[in-house]
């Protein structure tokens, strides 16, 4: 059963606009400091050549919003200028520049908000995800930073707006961003059909790439997570096929001392009170923890698995590590078997001391991936599939929406946690227009 | 809906067997000649080391059994004497020879009856099917043949011996050899999620190539046959998103008139009814059928793939080409897009005229197979699957069962026909003990 | 023994040009129709957003153009209206376009003189040589045709340009274009340290196909043709370790009959003398003389081989048919051991008859080619490799330069012979500026 | 130019063997414990079902071989009886088993001495290597050890007995054990043609795989070790094409004090004097030293690269670690290009500290490899192999050649050094019979 979504509405005075792009000015949401959010105006140009410009509907609320939110930082990235968060976003046409074909007033589109040169060797090989010259929306990679989509309306590049189907909604079509990610993941995983894989994170990101893992051919995929209401939440909506909430960190209790798993998009370890004992304990017994872990997790789907010979129990396929945490990193390596893949796919802590003979002397492969390339296609697709192998719903995976960039404050307070006031789940806060 | 299976037991007078492998002699179903089949004694010795001895219980008979049953050969190979039919089979561990280990008498098993040397570089490499000592057993390739499955009871190397659980039925079990071919299939491919694929035949083969193009990622899997109960029944039981009808061939009809149809499993050619076009028109007509035929295969999916870009026109991204035959063979070049591939799967005719240019010119790979190698443990996996993104039923897929070795003719002869007597469809007719 | 570089100069009477891009009128070589061959003068704009001008200072002719010279068509490709021939160039930039950057007046560069969209969805994949909207110079299929290299200056996309060294010679630089074709099939070939290759066809490009595989880890590398004096250079010149010269058709001859090859550059069937058996013999017969050519050529190299195993003796690793031809296609799958590939490179027969079940039933992949993508930058590293292993000269293959624009007609009707007047070796024809 | 392998020759008494398989007792060279190195007699059974006997001919001395020398353990593993060590061997068939084909008395064979099941998933897939149950001679993973080849002579099933060529020495055979490491690893590395590589590490296993990288297309391969004399020879003989040698670690010299480097075979770390700052500085001093070092090595190649675009600068293809230690692996990471790939060779630290990020949000894959699988059949291949192109030499790589089983302690004692008492460069150490 998936949690219903709680819409807030807030009364943001905005101008009533109409749909012209001849408009001058917008309201924009921007970051000026830790928790220094404003409404502000800017001036809009039209769109240049190649230009859409776009009304946006929905922007989805990521982990690294929640960061510069907090921090008006995201891990070493710095913002040195007034920011516009929001890159998880889908809009309607409201202009078009010259020389664009193919487009019209009032198109649904999801935008693809990292714009790579598409000129040097990595864009013309494909993997455009790794340009140098990358602009991405909302961070503050870039200087002059590349404002994000919390705006009334914005130009972009007509070959980076994806038209999407009248039926689906704006909310979902703003989940393509981390859907992509999990789409990138698979695809850098390419697992062969009837293998097996474990998720470690059961945030949007973890139960994205969980429901794409099973899209291409892992039988068993097993999620985990220390938040029993996302395994549940992934078990119960056919995100995956098994789940293992990690004990509290305890004491007492070694084999898991060590584990402390946050979804990527938001994580939960603001508030201090789930320390995990890594700071305590000497390496090698936070990696007898994390080999304990990885033990008790592929014990889980093993009864489902018709497992009728010992290969079996070398561990998975494939691990997905959605936390970026060291402990779960040890922990995949520990779970994945002779031959197999970890996929880094959670950004977590840059330095990592990890039992590298585990992948090396078995030949595990370790793969990282960074946001996505040529998903947006892949992942409208997905949308449109049909029948008892579909999708789960991306619709149903929003949890809170909140009315008007004036509400982009609250939208962010609450996408730092994991539950709300009343105990319901939060998985993905949006922010409609 | 599936058709129901219909049994028909033959009182066959076996002498009543104990499940002892002390027993020396086992009666077997033995082909002569055309259309010779004949119900013998055979003695059998004990199992030797690395052996088990198995009571067979289920044999599906494949198109190449009829072929061997109707011409005493099937394709170039020609049966040179006696020889026992059947390599689809499940049974029963009975015996256990020496210097076996992880079997007890009363095991499951799934056969994988193709016996490769283990030794040359193209074993060690992995690709065990491609072994040039290959033994299959009911071939007639290797002299002295290789007896098949329609046996009360054979010797078989434990490795290749597959475990089976308690709950799968042997008839499905048996099925895991044509499953095997649908897995090696979608292994070559490799596709990515949110691949479109096309198939082309809905016998046995091609409707669980569909099946498991859907479990490795292929969003939207059209299927196209001659004959409309087989695309009716993968469209109903979830093989396949969606199903094409080739029109009979019509002298009046050119876009369709050169295409021919079946199955590999079971040739449907046998009654001469509907000659296809292709003898009488030129190779040039024949291309243009091709095309016409590839033109309107690909429309089928179209208004459900939500298609927003001109670049889906261009074909499918795999084409499972099940048929063995030149016009489709041809078809299928023309259905593939740009890079994309097409796996001969159908055995069919040896040399062919096709338009080579359309897959140089446009990158589309062309990769057959031969059998299969390391599929049965996946096989075995997705049984095991479930939720519901599980496999199609494959129990399901047995519309005809014959009780005994005595059936085997009357088994033959039907597993020859598309619809039996009654106008119910045949997809796989199975003997069991 | 490289043959000696035979210049001839043509005394043309162009204007003297300053290297100033301002310059509105340039010469330019023009074909009409069937041989005939205009020097016109046209307008030149000043290069706009993102162009580079190029004063052209090498021209290769291709097998293409030789066709386009001769019927003003190649394959189906039918020109409708003047088309100036040329796409193997190197130039020098003479003008810079507004927002272009990295360049500077003088710059030596070679061009690549295919243009994708660059944003539908197979360039953003990388795989750009597929791109629908590819416009390439010299070419007809694009209308208004997209005009070739042999001009004085021209206009380019400054992305589509490749700085070399000062040191390599512009011809050098020219042949950049079919050594892209070579990088490209061994990239598509991907072989693995150690292999063994089969190429047909010793023109231009099967000699850098040759050269390119022993780059890229064949060790062995057998190269046939019909023309000794093509394989002699091979072989002396360290393109191919080992060389087959086909017997020429003789009609007692059956193991070679059907097998007439010439490399993909300069077809050599125009004079009509070596008639190949192909029409007259039956298929059977003909795939009966592919095998036993297919035979023939496995031999030559295995006494060098220390083939200590039967496995060797099954075919080669990777055949690169570079002919178009259909009797070599035939010649490629029956010399392609079990599970290995052949690559399409030369285009020719669009229609082919072959045995399909000698690729399907031995798992031999069938990848073709179509240009490149991704390759400039590769060539001219490989071009920059010192020691025992670099590439063979590229400057060595240029065995006849004709200088001006003028001199185009002469050129033509050398580039179609396979030796010229003295019986010197004809491989690769420049037109300097 | 080569150093001059010395031979010393020790006059040890063993009995006068004729070739009889049928002789009962050879002296074995077994180690007891730490620098407990005895002669000793042993019985030897005739060859049973599918072994051969093989006279041991040549056996080079490993890294791993000198560590159990002088710990009686390696790494994790302890030996716990009396083990013969020697893995890197040749010899002469002298006995042949039962059931064995292809061979005869006095064939000469390179061994591959790990022996796999052959019959559980992974074996069957063809990653042998990865098999749990793998027995490998002079390892003490399996109980009871399996006994190394530095014993008279063996049984050895004929299946991992190799035909080498009368012409290839047996030093050379026996280097094809290393050799095969070095295949397995450009294999997992399958760089493209035109790639640059980096190696770190200039023993045995590091030259060895920078020659592979040459061969397989790697166009750049620099080298790097501590030692210059390596380096030099890796140069000087066609190794590699560029060399760096790291300067010692020096307080006042930041950017390269925390790397260490020594090649996998004869580990130089034993004498203590080069102490690395490794241990006294900071994790983020010793990732700014890895920094240095990768941004030092990467200009080594940069001026032949003729690099006229800025890709270039972000690091290499392929970087192939070959040291195991920690610093090498911190800047592997930093030396490699987005989207490259980090080739895990040399087995070290099993724990350690790096910077998962670089790899991570770059994308270069980070593959280990254990020992090698289908390797030799492609290294005969390659010791045939003629031309410019060829290998450099093996037998050029043996430095140093001991007579007779007594003097392994001696060689022992050597191989453990970098240079020997005269100053000259110790790369591979053999002992012959």
């Amino acid at each position: 059963m998936a949690p219903a979504a709680t819409t807030e509405e807030f009364p943001v005075s905005l101008d009533s606009h109409t749909l012209s792009s001849k408009q001058a000015t917008v309201t924009a949401s921007v970051l000026h400091g830790p928790l220094d959010l404003r409404l502000e105006t800017r001036s809009l140009e039209q769109p240049s050549i190649g230009e859409l410009q776009i009304q946006i509907k929905s922007t989805g609320i990521c982990g690294s919003d929640v960061s510069y939110y907090k921090k008006f930082a995201n891990g070493d990235l710095c913002a040195c200028a007034p920011l516009s968060l929001g890159h998880e976003s889908a809009g309607v046409v409201v202009g078009i520049g010259p020389q664009v074909n193919g487009f019209a007033i009032g198109d649904k589109v999801a935008l693809e908000v990292g714009i790579p040169c598409g000129q040097c060797g990595i864009c013309r090989k494909g993997r455009y995800n790794l340009c140098k010259k990358m602009k991405f929306r909302s961070s503050a990679k870039s200087v002059p930073h590349f404002q994000g989509t919390l705006q009334e309306r914005i130009n972009h590049p007509a070959i980076w707006c994806h038209k999407i189907p009248e039926h689906v909604s704006f909310d979902a079509a703003a989940l393509l961003e981390p859907l992509s990610v999990a789409i990138h993941s698979v695809n850098r995983a390419a697992p062969t059909p009837g293998s097996t894989a474990l998720v470690i994170g059961a945030g949007t990101v973890g139960l994205l790439v969980a429901a794409m893992a099973r899209q291409s051919g892992c039988t068993f995929v097993t999620i985990m997570d220390i938040d029993a209401g996302r395994v549940n939440y992934a078990i119960s909506n056919g995100f995956a096929t098994h789940g293992y909430v990690v004990p509290k960190p305890l004491h007492s209790s070694a084999s898991s001392s060590s584990i402390y798993i946050s979804g990527t998009s938001t994580p939960a370890s603001s508030d201090g009170v789930m320390t995990p004992l890594s700071s305590y304990s000497s390496i090698s017994d936070r990696l007898d923890g994390a080999k304990a872990v990885a033990a008790d997790v592929l014990a889980v789907a093993r009864p489902d698995m018709l497992t009728l010979n010992e290969d079996e129990d070398d561990g998975v396929d494939v691990t997905f590590e959605c936390t970026g945490k060291e402990a779960c990193m040890q922990t995949s390596l520990y779970a994945t078997k002779p031959g197999g893949k970890v996929i880094m796919v959670g950004m977590g802590t840059p330095i990592q001391t990890v039992p590298l003979s585990a992948a090396h002397l078995r030949e595990v492969d370790i793969l990282g991936i960074f946001r996505y390339a040529n998903t947006y296609q892949t992942g409208i697709r997905l949308l449109a599939g049909k029948g008892p192998m579909k999708l789960p719903s991306l619709d149903n995976m929003v949890t809170h929406k909140f009315k008007g960039l004036g509400a982009a404050k609250k939208a962010f307070e609450l996408a730092g946690r994991t539950v709300d006031d009343e105990g319901n789940l939060v998985l993905k806060v949006v922010i409609e227009a």
